[in-house]
């Protein structure tokens, strides 16, 4: 018998692969012989082809947003609360594309790969590959596709990167580029955690420089600590405060919540976990540490440190956003301290100067940088309606 | 020909050592047999020994907070900006003692001094020790010193914990509490940023179990990595933008502070350090861990997380202060992201409900953590003013 998923999950999904033999160069100046992409997709494509939305992963994301692997599959994808039938990303509505970008670790060619030219794993020798990069191969994977113009391409953190670079790089491709809790480059502070994650990779004694993989290990440790770092900076300190103070009666009888709980009940007095904050964390960076590949770490957070859609404008954001023809719906969240809604009213405020039809919300949410996953009422509310009607106007289009 | 300092500088001091046979039994339950504890002062006491200031330190001080150790000395000690004749803490009033906490890497008995049981470096067998275990001890240093009262005991950051500890464990003896961009406890955000810290040390290599003097080496890359995670936290996202956004003209001609300035001026598209804030973090974790002890910080970062001066009194922070009869003066800064204001001001709101005369300052201030260290005008005035009060209370007292 079966598995009955609910009915507005996208059930189970079979990802593909599309194989690119054309040579993508990249930013960097180097180039790439051939490249795989792995992806999903969720509902249909309608007749004229112009109902298709594209998902754009974050850092540690992949191609499996929603639904789930097979049957006995525990998880769904990791944006399942905002993509299926009835959905904020309605797949009555819509057909979604999901994709690993290139440098992943999923299934798409990255440093895991095997680099065609030696037999052996590309490793630290895979290029640098920057968001524009990212963009350029997401294009080609839409020719293949015959997806001329997405009605909307749509990300988080550094997704929401991307889709802003759509829009810059591929205006007669993009009809609406959905920004969320996103920042128009990194600030000091931002860099500064990348690096500091970086170098715990880099340091791990399995790092090998890289070559980890041909010495059969890796840098579990050093990954550990750079996903630790990630995820305080996704948490908000409130969330936080709250996930580990639940039952917090030892040091807030008064119900404070500072998230203080202890794992045992007593201070060990030694160099063991106390709080059930570091046991949670350690557990995250462990779990996460077995399932990616730290090379496409590094790969990652040099993504974000580069990012400024403004560089070839001579740093003016607002005359690199007059490229671009497509709406915009920008959303941030109040607790989010990596990208705070400031960075996200930045882009706004381009956005005005370069005359462009926008929408705005900034959501009141406890839950920091992370907010973007979740089933926060007015957030999905208010990404519902605006894709309702997206959907409402490419019907009276085709009408 | 001799050295000339500035008026306002205490110049060349001494520091001392003080001795102590007694046995301490720590909070864990373990005890000590006898341990040194380094100091120096500052002015002089005066006859009545009244006019006696106890300065503690935060997480990497020491003992060294004003003047020069020799002529030659570059560097002045940690609080040099608020210690010294005409000062905040004014050398011509008051006699002013710092010293460096037990555990400690400066010269007090702490992992790197020598086990006089085994002849052997002490290592990961020195005994955590806690905020209360710090005051106890500085109280018997206090006797040694003939200083029944202190006028006042002054600190910031984990050194305003002390503060509040001194407050409640020795009421007798403590005239007035200064607590600076301090907590009443850590946070999940703030124990998970420490968690961090200690597993970056104990990964490395060469940390040995804590062993590392025994095998003549020191867990370099990891204490620097801790201290990168730390600093990070001790600035405001904005004063990193300004510290290393000065030049970017290439990321920022519209004069946007967002430190993003390049080290060499264009992008290596590899993993080498290519912003400014990465070389700075850089170079000071490792200035800092070849200055530092690595077991000690570990010490350190655990007293801060155990710190819950609420403890002994149903959690209830309020009934805790109910104990002290000193007047307080409470100061926060406004960018403080480690140490928020909000944080002083539940200190502030528990101090009000066990009636307690206190001051209260909120400073406007761009540095964030760092800025109890800073010559902020506001903050210095507030402080001084405070103290000069505190001084004129104790001449009236023995006129």
């Amino acid at each position: 018998m079966s598995r009955q998923f609910p009915s507005d999950n996208v059930g189970i999904i079979k990802p593909q692969t599309a194989h690119f033999d054309e040579e993508l160069t990249l930013r960097s100046g180097k180039s790439l012989n051939g490249f795989d992409l792995v992806f999903e997709t969720y509902g249909e494509l309608n007749s004229s082809k112009s109902n298709a939305i594209l998902i754009c992963h974050a850092l540690s994301g992949d191609h499996h947003a929603a639904g789930y692997h097979s049957e006995s599959d525990a998880k769904s994808g990791w944006w399942d609360t905002c993509i299926g039938p009835g959905k904020a990303i309605d797949t009555n509505h819509f057909f979604v594309v999901s994709l690993n970008n290139l440098g992943g670790c999923a299934g798409s060619t990255g440093p895991a790969s095997i680099d065609p030219t030696t037999g052996k794993y590309f490793g630290p020798d895979f290029p640098v590959v920057t968001v524009r990069d990212w963009v350029n191969s997401q294009a080609m994977l839409s020719d293949k596709l015959g997806i001329q113009k997405w009605a909307a391409v749509v990300g988080g953190s550094l997704g929401g990167m991307q889709v802003m670079r759509w829009a810059i790089s591929y205006p007669e491709r993009i009809e609406h580029a959905i920004c969320i809790a996103a920042a128009p480059k990194l600030s000091a502070q931002n860099i500064a955690f990348n690096e500091v994650a970086r170098q715990s990779i880099t340091n791990d004694a399995n790092f090998h420089g890289g070559r980890y993989l041909d010495a059969n290990t890796y840098p579990k440790q050093g990954l550990m600590l750079a996903r630790m770092v990630g995820h305080i900076t996704y948490l908000s300190d409130s969330a936080m405060g709250s996930k580990f103070g639940k039952d917090s009666t030892l040091f807030d009888p008064s119900g404070d919540k500072f998230g203080r709980d202890l794992r045992s009940g007593t201070l060990s007095f030694g160099f063991d976990v106390d709080f059930q904050v570091e046991s949670y964390l350690q557990y995250q960076g462990e779990r996460f540490s077995e399932n990616f590949d730290a090379n496409t770490y590094l790969l990652m957070t040099k993504a974000l440190d580069y990012f400024d859609p403004a560089i070839d404008f001579g740093g003016d954001l607002s005359r690199a956003f007059e490229q671009a023809s497509c709406k915009f719906l920008i959303m941030s969240f109040s607790t989010d301290w990596r990208f705070p809604p400031a960075r996200s009213r930045e882009i706004v405020e381009h956005l005005l100067k370069a005359k462009k039809d926008i929408s705005y919300l900034e959501i009141d949410a406890d839950q920091g940088h992370d907010s973007f996953l979740l089933p926060i009422p007015r957030y999905i509310d208010g990404f519902k309606s605006y894709l309702a009607r997206v959907f409402e106007e490419l019907s009276s289009d085709a009408a």
